[in-house]
């Protein structure tokens, strides 16, 4: 691939974008297409929302003047065009610097970066809030949000547009519709869109217009003079405006633009192996997750296994996701409504099992709380990736603790292993008393190879797997690994025999068990992978406050760590064997 | 008035119902109404919601088949008329019972309840969850979900309802339209109900029709007739239709169909007083805060005072909205959008003050993670009602601290009288560095007589009140108060000087304060008027977990309490004077 970008080279702002004709912007579209892929395929990222995206966002800036005109990206994962037009082309030319900058917006590298955005839905409230100070202040900029047809079935997104349609000033809202989430879109929304696709955007009962904004369709949203013209056209309005685009995602990669779904995102050199069958063969927490699930439909038609947009994340391919049939949900982009639909579902005495990753759990508290646990519905909520990461700012997934295990009622619980995971998985579906959250390992695969006898319906019973003296350690879910290691270096070096817990519960302390621990124990452990405050942690801290016993919570802290290598968090919270004993040796 | 319903006598079930001529269920709505404007003025309640709704449940429970087919009430404030009809009417009938039953739905007391519900927007998912469970278990009844307009712009209803909509089966879907949130409506639907309403439901765009349901209007929403007809007309549907229903709010009760607003929700007695002017003369918390934020308005144009949908709960009255004028927004039900505009705001350089109760912010925690504090937006939320109470179990109060502590960045503070709540409101106002919530007091006015000159742009530096040993008492926001007289107490039965501490900010240790307490300190108390799970004090626990000092945590347990009188559940969690001191000299 050539990566001696001619036309990109003659520009170094924005200035210089509109100096060219049209006929250099196509080029420049071809040349920055092809920094993409190259760069994506190096370092791994989003991939087909990229190369969808390009003569949207050369049109946008050839038109609108940014930073003055404000561009809001929803989700952000869209955004590279705009870095490489925005003062940040080496990070795309130079693969010296492929990390130098994020996959998302981030306004501490670029005054073109208005806000660090990573999860979906939140462009048009954002742009709502932009326009309306921009009103009150007397500016006349543009604010301009983008957002993909996935993220419009978002509630925040659509709490959105009913605002943004009576804002009575201007605001225009790009539709980038590429007929795609990660997966299938889905719901009302979609079939409008695609009703508005068909009919070159001349429909008889058109969602936009009944909400009250004026609209435009482009169907061909990869021509750039076409795109330039329309956004001429609703500049400066004072009112607000859809523009509605038809793009393809993956556009310029033949093989992701006729299976979009597996290069939404994709994995360094994946390109390369095209051909391969990637699909792992070992076992892991995703496919005994299916398996499971699979046979349970199989037996019981009433189990229900639902997510909202991400069904890659667990594995949840199309072959596998036409083995469920009618048994399978995805609500797209809804992870509230994926809440209180399986509140619902329990209620009707269906057993559904809701997959999220711990990062989007977020956007559900007050489903949880309501639609959930306070009705007792015996939901099934497997929660993944919690725990500490190097991941982007935007999708951490150290909260999911401090948030849903504070919840009265809820049931949140946390394997250790294949044995363990598989049990609790299959008392949650069967139960009706509890709404139960389990936290899946983000971990390799563990296996006791001893079946799990324990009867889960007893709840906030520990389990004590070795009975030591002097030092406790508390080891939850993926930490009990961990915990196992501190163990053995404290023998080591400290000639202690600890006890070893596995609490398997999150969300309830057994007393009757930290209570014996009084007697011959000096100092508590516990160990969690994810935030201290408001965590696990904190509540052995208060049980013991009155006692003597000595407590040292071990966990991340509340910040938001961005792209942080995970060896540096881990010494950083002290969460290394070495470091957990030095402490304990310090304060023996 | 007279209690002595005649037709209501007739029934005991809904198959006496069901017998009924039209006659007799058009005196059955008078003598139900008649019965709702004596008990509501008695004990207080929800006025114009449940007349407006009177006909349509008659209608309802006459065409189909409660508990077999299944309605999901939305907010279920308007739930009255269907307990009178479903078993309850003593309730309603004899004064004696009139706090028998809940003014929500509510399982536990009828089959023909289905959810605990208290929260907006939820009954479309709900409904589809109840839908998608009936399909796959066989089943052939009508599922029904009665949702009010202003409930319908709360983005989990609107999720729902685009998963409603390409659902394939049976969805009755009913929009109770009586024109109102609590306050006028607000935004695009808000528009388009209008134009039906005033187009006898033919308009050009057709929101719910652009979703793909079928639609039905009904312009004479008390016409039972009217209403019978149309239920047997969409019953036993095989696809989703929405059936938008005109009602009047309050009506059958003059007043209140006049004047809306003020009649939602009214205290004991209100209609025996009408026309005496019942606005407080007194200060309190609210009648500072609308000082504040006028005075503030006048002076500087990018201020904004928002809240989503519940204006009366901050005493922002008619008057007060029009004195605000442009710089007043309420965005409907949409608290999403409310936290993510406040975002938008500050980015523009507005000043956006949002008002929330405690329990609706539980529907913002992604909001205030993602869009607000990971962006540091200079925006001020202002949580009000925080505290234990003795509430519906759907309207607790006692979560917002675990919701919004652990979250990074957010600057929480609690002010303990008037003087520091106005000097950190006008801090967080004016300050660009720092996403700022203020919980503002659940108590009356307290005043410390001193201008409060403390530089909250210094983190978590607490106050020092009074300076003694042994045992330091730290007392949080509005149980500060409760901290001052649990020292009284005790010097008065133990001699004991404590140390009196107002820590002022809820997300971060005065570590410096801290450690110096442990130079003469036995044992540090918290009091915090909340959940004690994930909250305040716990963070204390932890923070003296490897030291001798002992920690004592008070606050409410993590449970859903239901109209729990608050001198049990003070006694239950230890909080009162006598009980903290009692537990000091113990440990002592």
């Amino acid at each position: 691939m050539n990566t001696t970008a001619k036309v990109l080279d003659k520009i170094e702002s924005l200035n210089d974008l509109k100096t060219l004709n049209i006929n250099e912007l196509n080029l420049l579209a071809d040349e920055m297409r092809e920094l993409i892929i190259k760069k994506v395929n190096t370092i791994g990222g989003h991939f087909g929302p990229n190369l969808g995206i390009v003569e949207t966002i050369i049109a946008m800036h050839y038109v609108f003047n940014s930073p003055l005109d404000k561009i809001v990206f929803d989700v952000s994962h869209q955004c590279y065009p705009h870095k490489i037009l925005t003062g940040r082309k080496e990070g795309y030319t130079n693969e010296e610097c492929y990390l130098k900058y994020t996959g998302y917006t981030a306004p501490e590298e670029s005054e073109h970066d208005l806000f660090k955005v990573g999860h979906t839905s939140t462009s048009v409230s954002l742009a709502v809030g932009l326009a309306k100070g921009r009103d009150l202040t007397g500016g006349k900029e543009n604010v301009i949000a983008l957002i993909g047809d996935g993220s419009l079935t978002g509630g925040e997104a659509l709490e959105g547009l009913n605002n943004a349609a009576v804002l009575n000033s201007n605001m225009i809202i790009v539709i980038n519709d590429n007929d795609m989430s990660i997966a299938e879109n889905q719901g009302g929304i979609c079939n409008l869109l695609t009703d508005l696709r068909l009919n070159n955007g001349n429909v008889e009962n058109n969602f936009f217009k009944s909400l009250g904004f004026e609209y435009f369709y482009v169907e061909d949203g990869h021509n750039i003079q076409t795109l330039i013209d329309m956004f001429s056209k609703v500049k400066d309005t004072n009112h607000p405006v859809v523009v509605h685009i038809h793009t393809i995602k993956g556009k310029g990669f033949k093989p992701a633009e006729t299976d979009k779904e597996p290069f939404h995102w994709i994995l360094p050199n994946t390109l390369n192996h095209l051909d391969d069958n990637l699909q792992s063969e070992n076992e892991d927490y995703n496919s005994i997750t299916k398996d499971y699930l699979l046979n349970k439909v199989k037996e019981d038609s009433s189990v229900v296994v639902m997510n909202a947009a991400t069904p890659g994340v667990f594995g949840f391919d199309k072959q596998y996701r036409k083995l469920l049939g009618k048994n399978y949900v995805d609500v797209g982009i809804a992870e509230q409504h994926a809440v209180a639909m399986a509140s619902g579902l329990a209620k009707a005495g269906a057993k559904p099992v809701l997959c999220v990753m711990s990062s989007f759990i977020q956007r559900t508290y007050d489903q949880l709380s309501q639609d959930l646990a306070l009705n007792n519905s015996p939901a099934t909520i497997l929660v993944y990736w919690g725990g500490i990461s190097s991941a982007d700012a935007t999708h951490l997934c150290t909260f999911d603790i401090p948030l849903i295990s504070n919840i009265p009622n809820i049931v949140y619980l946390a394997p250790t292993c294949k044995e363990e995971y598989l049990k609790m998985l299959d008392w949650s579906v069967n139960q009706k008393e509890h709404s139960v959250v389990i936290r899946v390992p983000m971990a390799d695969l563990t296996s006791s190879g001893v079946e799990d006898n324990t009867d889960y319906s007893v709840l906030n019973k520990f389990k004590m797997v070795e009975q030591g003296k002097d030092v406790a350690l508390i080891g939850l879910g993926t930490f009990f690994e961990r915990a196992k290691e501190v163990k053995q270096l404290l023998k080591l070096k400290s000639g202690i025999d600890a006890t070893l817990i596995n609490p398997k519960f999150i969300t309830g302390l057994d007393e009757d068990m930290l209570n014996e621990l009084k007697s011959n124990h000096k100092i508590v452990i516990t160990l969690e992978d994810g935030e201290l405050d408001g965590g696990f942690g904190e509540k052995f801290s208060r049980f013991y406050g009155d006692s003597d016993v000595k407590v040292l919570n071990y966990g991340s802290f509340k910040e938001f760590t961005d792209r942080a290598p995970l060896n540096e968090l881990y010494t950083k919270y002290r969460l290394t064997p070495e470091l957990i004993v030095e402490d304990i040796e310090q304060l023996l």
